[in-house]
């Protein structure tokens, strides 16, 4: 059966997560329904990251086994077809070896968490950044997230529904850095992550940012390997996993373009 | 009677338009109950764009008279403490003299129309911006819209209701850029436009950018002065009303700051 590797992007709002549920409609379902309408089976879809409700992506990988080899521009076309209605659309189909696994090749996971901080609260990003009202201090926020790069039991920073047996992750990289107009965006990066990790970085890095923290503290929460010396964590909203990096592809050093955020020369 | 400028954000999606009207919620009302929420009386609020429905705004600007003189940022905050529901956000509130008239005192107004330019449709800025499958050629449309730049009868570019009695207008500036990402952007500014115009300017554009017209096209329609010879209207997904100037404020020459689709230094 032919391999395909998706791309997909999707709005995490009307959806209980990535993963199917019996609670509700997930966007694995949601694609795994435009599947079979294409090609009749029941084929299963395999993401490399698990997000949670609320959560979106620009850049989530997938991949699934269809029946016939309809080529990749056919592929997305018609999956996009069958899901007018949903706020999920498959930005890039490439037919792959049989080797190719979105989960378990995955090399690096690139998320970018959104704050949208001014007074006024967001009319138009509401539900696609976090909004935060009081002025925060960037360069403090960055120099406090360098204490949690590298290799950590990351414990205190993890949800307490986290089915991982092992708390100890490395993480790669985590920029917070002066976004579009009013926003400050923080860019993390590692082979793989914790249960609500990045959102707890979030809460925790926006406490430095209003000043009511600062790098010790942030410190002293890491070493004491606690879910209860964590800051509170961000909300879904502002979480986008925007790229996820294989085996055999070049090296990417900045974070990956974000099509909810990206750059123009409007200024 | 304080004068209060408000700078004004909306999403225009769950609104009838700018304008109180008896068929539905409009952005206009939204702001009036809440001033009356903060003040006790019934204020009119005047904006300076009468936009329609689905149209959004980042710089939309209005004046209101208040019995008091509560100032600025407790006018801003507490409109928007009652707004907390709405997708409307007062960004900014100044008080200014008797004399300031949103609506007559403009000079300028700047609108951005945000074409999604990609095979697979638009999953999370659906409904904030006009998805448009075919690849565009930016240049041709840029070359293109410097035909409608300067003083003419826009009558082909003006919907069948539009009430202006006089079709005349300076279209000032008309820029097709590379936006952020897929997008291509349309800024139009003048001291004023018809009903429907940037909306028509956007969909005959767009036939330019699928090489399906040319400039000489573009020109042929305008000189028609004729409805039936303008392009489809596009959605008004993808327009914004992002600025209006004054007069006495210093000359904005590049396209104001658009929080909803700004610049980055990620790519």
């Amino acid at each position: 059966m032919p391999r395909y590797k998706l791309t997909v992007e999707y709005d995490g709002r009307p959806y209980v997560g990535w993963q199917r549920q019996k609670n509700g409609l997930s966007v694995q379902e949601v694609i795994e329904t435009a599947a079979h309408k294409l090609c009749g089976e029941r084929p299963t879809l395999f993401g490399a990251g698990r997000t949670d409700a609320g959560v979106h992506a620009t850049g989530q990988v997938a991949h699934i086994d269809l029946p016939k080899d309809y080529g990749g521009e056919t592929v997305r076309d018609a999956l996009n077809a069958h899901m007018r209605d949903e706020r999920v659309a498959i930005v890039e189909a490439e037919g792959v070896g049989a080797d190719f696994d979105a989960r378990f090749s995955a090399r690096r996971r690139w998320y970018l968490y959104r704050i949208f901080n001014r007074r006024a609260p967001a009319a138009i990003l509401n539900g696609q950044v976090w909004w935060v009202s009081r002025d925060l201090d960037i360069e403090a926020m960055h120099e406090a997230a360098q204490v949690l790069v590298g290799t950590h039991d990351f414990n205190t920073f993890r949800s307490t529904h986290c089915q991982a047996k092992n708390p100890i992750r490395t993480l790669e990289k985590l920029d917070v850095t002066k976004g579009p107009g009013d926003e400050v965006h923080i860019v993390a990066m590692a082979q793989s992550f914790l249960h609500n990790q990045i959102r707890s970085f979030a809460g925790t890095l926006k406490l430095v940012g209003e000043q009511r923290w600062t790098s010790a503290d942030v410190r002293d929460a890491l070493d004491a390997r606690d879910r209860t010396a964590c800051g509170p964590v961000a909300p879904p909203d502002g979480l986008y996993l925007t790229a996820v990096d294989y085996t055999g592809e070049p090296k990417r050093t900045l974070p990956p373009y974000d099509a909810a955020s990206a750059p123009t020369d409007i200024d």
